[in-house]
């Protein structure tokens, strides 16, 4: 519950001295290999093909250049045309869209209609914020940067009690994705989208710390082979943790 | 962190037999009236002249019906055209934007570009789910929530080191908004927009609890005046909670 913007509350586009030098027109992510909103954006700039320049931040450390670009020092962050940051998986997902998607036609990764519209962006807030706050930011926390980061900064041992709670909950958001994947062709409906994506992002992060029983879940684990085998997946399945290896299966197209 | 979508995970939208008689052409909202997210989307139809149907739902008693409109049993859900279930704050107002907004013109709660849409998106984000985490959920379950409700639910007495951690992190958000107030006409840029509505949202809850420092905050204060003077917020003002009064000034136009 601690606050986390720290003393620099001003929100200001970088001023051109930006960390990033100008002399690529790609877009800049920063990012953190193991968060989940993270994960979904690099996957959806996969799906269209783009290529992100990648900057791992590490933001429990409060870079004072990260705070400028994002008071609230979450991430993804992306520095979009003219290096101005966009902030947040489901507001850099709607602003890809806006910029991007509609001009994709049958490969768009977000529908056309308003209703439509509104499950995917519900099952994205569903991955990203129900799911983050039941179950991934924990285990993240406790089994990933915990072990990694220093005290100062929030690192020490796990809680365990903390990491039994949230192993709780994944059984739920499992079978919830199990019901989702086996009435509908994607989780959103008939065409892959945003819904999958965010979903992926969240359940690959899982998955490496072999939090998941797959026999327990047949028709979401189709749909997770099916989002695996999609060539935006690769670099996901690259992501390594200093330390601590993933689980035997993570990368196999067929586990 | 417990998982609160209970065991019926099943999402289907109501089959004609909605739990509303289909007698008026007005959406309805399910609301509580000391939730953020909930004021904002009341203010947001109040802002474009239309009436909602607003039914008080309490989301701890796991209603049945409620639950199959939204098996994560989170607050505000709209039941939009079909009786459709639209689901969370952000998402609805999308949704209005999408079917509503874009025939207002200057008076569109949205902005036509998409780099200040990110903006809005950015801000709504900070108010409805950062300082949502960071303070207002948690003076809400403590100082309303609990002394409410039964025990079996959730209720109980008031946890004052919650409180105090709250309140603690209110500050930084009042000097943020105070930040924005002062060097922007409205929060997030010239025109009032969907921005303004969310931190009203979720600044008159903390409000209406006598929780704000308004002498520290005179360029939050102005605009606080501003928003709170529209006609919109009229039924936001005359929200009252059983057995807690407002404070003196809550309702008052000149504070």
């Amino acid at each position: 519950m601690r606050f986390t913007a720290g003393g620099d509350l001003r929100f200001s586009p970088p001023n051109g001295h930006s960390p990033i030098a100008s002399f690529t027109t790609m877009l800049t992510l920063f990012h953190y290999p193991v968060f989940a909103g993270c994960r979904f954006i690099r996957l959806a700039f996969g799906e269209y093909g783009e290529d992100l320049a990648l900057i791992e931040e590490k933001p429990w450390a409060r870079r004072k250049e990260f705070l400028t670009l994002n008071p609230a020092a979450t991430l993804p962050v992306l520095l979009a045309e003219g290096d101005i940051p966009v902030i947040g998986a489901p507001v850099i997902a709607e602003y890809v869209d806006e910029t991007r998607g509609i001009m994709k036609r049958e490969k768009r990764l977000f529908a056309e209609n308003p209703m439509d519209r509104a499950e995917i962006r519900r099952l994205m807030s569903w991955y990203l914020e129900k799911m983050e706050n039941d179950v991934t930011r924990h285990l993240v926390r406790e089994r990933v940067l915990k072990p990694l980061i220093p005290g100062a900064e929030g690192g020490g041992s796990p809680d365990s009690s903390a990491i039994r709670a949230a192993r709780a909950n994944i059984r739920q958001h499992m079978k919830y994705t199990n019901y989702l994947a086996g009435t509908r062709n994607w989780l959103s409906g008939s065409r892959l989208s945003y819904a999958d994506l965010a979903a992926a992002g969240a359940i690959s992060v899982l998955d490496y710390l072999g939090e998941i029983s797959w026999s327990d879940y047949p028709a979401a684990k189709d749909w997770y082979v099916r989002v695996k085998s999609r060539p935006s997946f690769r670099t996901v399945l690259n992501d390594r943790i200093r330390g601590l290896p993933p689980v035997s299966h993570y990368a196999d197209l067929d586990f």
